[in-house]
């Protein structure tokens, strides 16, 4: 779970609030606690081979700041502001950077520093128990020959590249840590393609329901899959704006040209994400106008029905009310004589008979019946 | 049928998601099986005549790498990947290319990379039968002197363009590949004017359905023909973008700039298109609202029948109960000794006439009748 | 009447699909048939004369290709597509051309060729007897020293340019086929202003019927209101885009600088139709807001009335009803012994009057009465 | 009263099609007549004085034109097209020129000219006697020395600039015609601010009686609103775009760059009175959703209230009416043996209170009470 | 509470039109008093100390103008004009500047003059006790040497910035007046965050009520919401506007470039703050269709329970109603034979239970119950 859309809505911000008055560039962590420990794990690979280790010294970290080769440093767990401003420490990082790292409510960012790449991606799962999304932020720091990243808990999107660099498979060991970043961030547009394929679900689901007989929880449903289109939208929107900047890349070096036909594709991917988020949107209103439309329907229909009863019964309710009347016939030859007919009730029936089916005429040449 | 809009939502993104983890550029058939054999055909032509010939041994098209002419090369049914990746390497195609071959959810795009340009585009045809879109996509491939496409299915969209090719017929022989895919793209965008007609009329039918006499499946058919928009939408517009970028074509020469005047044209009917598309969504769009403003005028109308039922009877029927009531009019002079007059009888219907009188003149007042 | 919108939608696109396959450039009809013969009308003139005539041999027009002063040849009639094609021959038009002029579907749009410039608008008139939009396509061909027009039926519209031209008014015989184009952009601008005045003339009455009184038919004419504010939108959009380029003219030397100030005065009425289409869009979105409000609250109403009455009456007619039930006196002094009471009846009848002033009072202060 | 609002929709256009087929440039006053007399107001100063005077002979006019020191010459009435023309050829004005000054319907715009600026503005107030916008063109001609205005009326929103001039107040007689064309645009945009004030108090009042006691004129008032919003949108926002163009002022050399600061301001009070617009017209729409929010809330009181008389005393009513059956007790033991019962009475009777108490009960629960 | 947003709508634009007429640059205080005292505090400071007084005498001023170290004035309180005047003319402000400073309806705006940038910024601080937004405008000039700031009242919003100063925290003692004002904005971007904390609050609150019990003053909320959010909208979007110009910085050196780290940060916290607005807008907007759709739904329920009720006992009442009639069994064998059968009553109370039972099935498979 997640303190991005957890709190539904209150918590978006986290206790971001708790910050306001301390001085630009001091590192709180905000947001949930997702993970017991602090994991600091160590992947150092080149053409040759990969060694991976894990540490909680922090400190060892520095080993890695200018070492050949490849090494990717990865900390899971980010309430521990101490460990993190150790870690950013090794690798010089500026302390606007360390504050945006712990603040896991960024939003989707890309700053250019002059010796490394800031990331912020963020992640959003289905969470099929709870039936909601759960959303994650990484951190990605790209410099010359390491690659930080920084999770609230560890996820299992980035098992694939771990897999791929001790394996030795693909092309990933053979270039730097700017084609990492790219792997990483592909594996984080690739999961947004399953959580979209969940929703996709949903919404097919809830569309046969409020075609075939609409619920009142339908409406519930409706707002909810809005509001989870919102979160995801506002999470994957900017992505498109990172990778357009990362193409340009005329602002930095630490983007080997040749990665730009990598990074084309996969900001061809998160278009399509965008566009798939827009159409469900689009599906997703429509689907409470057909649901409105639906309830106004029934309520028509239970509207006819009383109409025809009350109207064929009410005139027929008179009658017999008039004939139940008490007017004495032996005091005036006016009052109600017709009670005294021989055919008196079988004419009263018959005219009930043509008040009745005069009314069901009516109806059915307004196209009720 | 499609793998883009069958499954209705949840499959638009085909299974797409079983590629997680997978190092990209690794290449794996998304989509529905739509044939059952690969078919290739090679169609070779120049200004003095045309060969055409159909292969299974994706190897042979080596020989079209280089050769002079133009080589037209059509792979129809893409989930033989070890045939897609074979005849790829015949072309020296990058990974990453190969991989959006196989995968039938792309979005319409346009890569330029060194030796040849990928366009992917997409029909949308109407099935009658379903009374649904089905959609297909075609991957495009342009390379100095050979064109590749890669069809999910053998559609007859491009058979005017073959048919041109073989008789001749128009300049086509004369020309490069270049003007070869412009055929291929102008054959794609004439479709959607097949498809907007088949739109049209079942929005004529609609309209004129919810103008007379609004049903319950109307509302079915606004929501499906939106959804159908939206689709339709998606796959024209990014085909815009590609024609924009070709038109611009300052990336690459593989692009003659005599094919300019031709390409500017077809951007026009893609425009042409896309204005369609957009016409069509807001009168549909407005449709609804016909359609819940003439469910309300029905319930009005049924309500207002009731009303004016129940108003005129139920006094009448409260009067007819009040004489009906038993008061023994021996026990005191005061006990409804109008049941003794002579005109009792009489007076009350007059009464019940005046009263029904009276609240149909209100009526007619409040212009309900 | 006019192939644009007549069919209403279907027919948006004419017998486009009928081109489907054939090679780009093939001119074939597309439209209606709006009149019978085929026309031909030159106008020459120069600063000192002017001379008109009329033909029916098209090659006749290659005299005017080259000739000293300014030939207006114009073409009423579009279904004969041969003569179409010798006049486009005269000088020397290029297929794609011939084939946009035949095609009476077109968005407006400008084409720039190396010797002429070919641009697309389409009139929209107010057809009183139809109260419905009529729309032509008027195809103008800009030459050095010619200007060509094809109309799908002799429109009264350019009247006004060609009296203007007989009776040498203004400064239009000393300036080129420039100025000539323009002063017929302009005339097409002010039709729209007429159909504009007519459609705020309808929308006016509408608005006074829907707050007043608003009837089912309201609906269904705001609904075509819209539909043909969308036409005419879709006509004089790309107008504006036109003119711009005009404007820019760094593309071509057609248009003398001189006629800028000319052109930028068009723009600027063409703003001005774009503005209020867009308002009375506005408005006309307003009505059915109003509209469907309207239907509510008469919805409102009568059942107000209606609960009114069944909530005074109900309770009446219940008591009523006791004292009719048929329960012996005599069988046992429990037995409805009221019946038997001196002031039974009038207390009976006070108990309801007392029921009903209750239930007056209560809707009184409900704010009902 | 406008030509431009006054009868509604339709005299938007003014008599605009009148001109159709007229050769561009010929003057016709288009608009209403709001003034009886043509007034020409010429007020000349410098740094040293001022002198004001008023003539009816536009020929003298001419004198202004080169005049050292700043000449405002000033025209009330724009019905005598002669007088205009004249005014116009004292300065050379362009014949388009001309015919905009004349044309009261103009969308505000900026035409750079040669010699001299041609602006036209729109002002907007608040009739409080009609409850509704009137407004009125004002046209300006910035030249080196001179500043020609032209309004419909003489409108008391320039009365301040003039007393500044006359009392040498502020610095505008240290000033060119540039500052003196910057104060009346500032005048116009000021007024905006009273009207946004006057439209505001409407807005709340409005707003307060939506929420407390929605009435039918509600709507309404909330469409006329919306509709006031439109027309003040569509005067306002063309002002942002004509102060760009001065502020940019590259094409000209009639502005001072002295005086940018200034347009800067007022581009800034421009966008604020944007902001405002935009501002109340979401808070009228908003109004419209409350308003039908309300009406609903209002039917299902009624409706709530007429379900529970009805169940509760629909099934009471039809006891009393099963024991005012006519069933001869004496025919059959089987024929209402109630009817003899020495409590029969008494339990019929608790027998409804029971019923009434269930439903009651049912309600309840259901939270209708 | 603040003149911005307390008497709602109508004073959004504050004393303004009072204005209208007087020269620009003309200093008059529009808006509500909200202290007693105008306040002037000086705090100078440097990387080795720092000095905070307070005075009254606005004349004072003039010594910090140029003086070496960092010069922060604060004036609380803006209805003296002729303070605001004093403290501008030691700095010498543009009058222009001075007449914006003092009307506090300005909309967020930066000013780049040759000596200094004037800033306006605004507060919407929640105010729990009114459960509303409450607004303060705050100006910064800042200087070379000097920064000035001039807020409505005496706000909290500063303390944390002023006790970094005094306190010697963080980094601000050693840089210059830009990061002194960077370090203010930051503060006021920091308190929207605990702003929109508390509206997130509100909206979950609200969403939970309109998603189980829907109530009338519900609607009044979101529209409340939807108000608030629309002004807070309109405060911090031009932030944005205001913190790209400075991080273009081309035209001004008043900013150092080593502080465009700093404003990146604040610019995408800013962004940030806009994200979160618009999302809480499309949540708030889709409450309102929930809490309609709701609407709906409790009045189709209650039309149903009413409809069954009314279709079940309509019937039944009219069959009691029949043999309630008074027909003389005695006058003719035609009359009422049933009343004398020996099972009569038995075999009519089983005809209604049968009707009942019949209407009750009809209900189950319409799934009303």
């Amino acid at each position: 779970m997640s303190a991005y859309n957890s709190g539904i809505i209150a918590r978006v911000l986290g206790n971001a609030p708790l910050k306001a008055g301390l001085p630009p560039g001091t590192p709180i962590h905000v947001g949930e606690r997702k993970t017991e420990r602090v994991n600091i794990t160590v992947l150092h690979y080149d053409r040759h081979g990969c060694r991976e280790e894990t540490t909680e010294k922090a400190e060892q970290c520095r080993f890695y700041h200018d070492r050949e080769g490849v090494s990717w440093i990865n900390v899971d767990g980010l309430h521990h502001v101490d460990i993190i401003e150790k870690v950013s420490a090794c690798f010089k990082l500026h302390p606007l950077t360390v504050e945006d790292i712990c603040n896991t409510t960024q939003r989707p960012k890309l700053d250019i520093f002059d010796d490394y790449l800031f990331l912020v991606a963020r992640t959003q799962t289905y969470d099929q128990a709870r039936g909601a999304l759960a959303s994650d932020q990484i951190s990605i720091i790209l410099g010359k020959n390491f690659l930080l990243t920084f999770q609230e808990s560890p996820t299992p999107i980035f098992a694939g590249v771990r897999h791929r660099i001790n394996s030795g498979k693909g092309k990933i060991r053979t270039m730097g840590p700017d084609y990492l970043a790219y792997a990483l961030l592909d594996a984080v547009v690739d999961s947004y393609f399953q959580t979209l394929e969940n929703l996709g679900e949903e919404i097919e689901t809830l569309e046969e329901e409020v075609l075939s007989a609409p619920r009142r929880e339908n409406a519930e449903k409706i707002h909810r899959l809005k509001r989870e289109m919102i979160l995801l939208r506002k999470s994957v929107w900017p992505m498109r704006e990172i990778l357009n900047s990362l193409l340009r890349h005329d602002e930095t070096e630490l983007i080997d040209p040749a990665i730009n036909i990598y990074l084309k594709d996969l900001y061809d991917h998160t278009i399509q994400v965008i566009d798939t988020v827009e159409t469900y949107r689009d599906i997703t209103a429509g689907l409470l106008d057909i649901y409105l439309g639906s309830l106004s329907n029934r309520m028509n229909e239970a509207i006819k029905v009383l109409t025809m009863f009350a109207t064929i019964f009410i005139p027929l309710t008179f009658i017999a009310g008039v004939y139940g009347m008490n007017f004495d016939p032996e005091a005036s030859p006016w009052n109600m004589p017709e009670l005294g007919w021989t055919f008196g009730y079988p004419l009263v029936l018959a005219l009930m008979l043509a008040v009745a089916g005069g009314m069901l005429y009516y109806f059915k040449r307004k196209g009720w019946l």
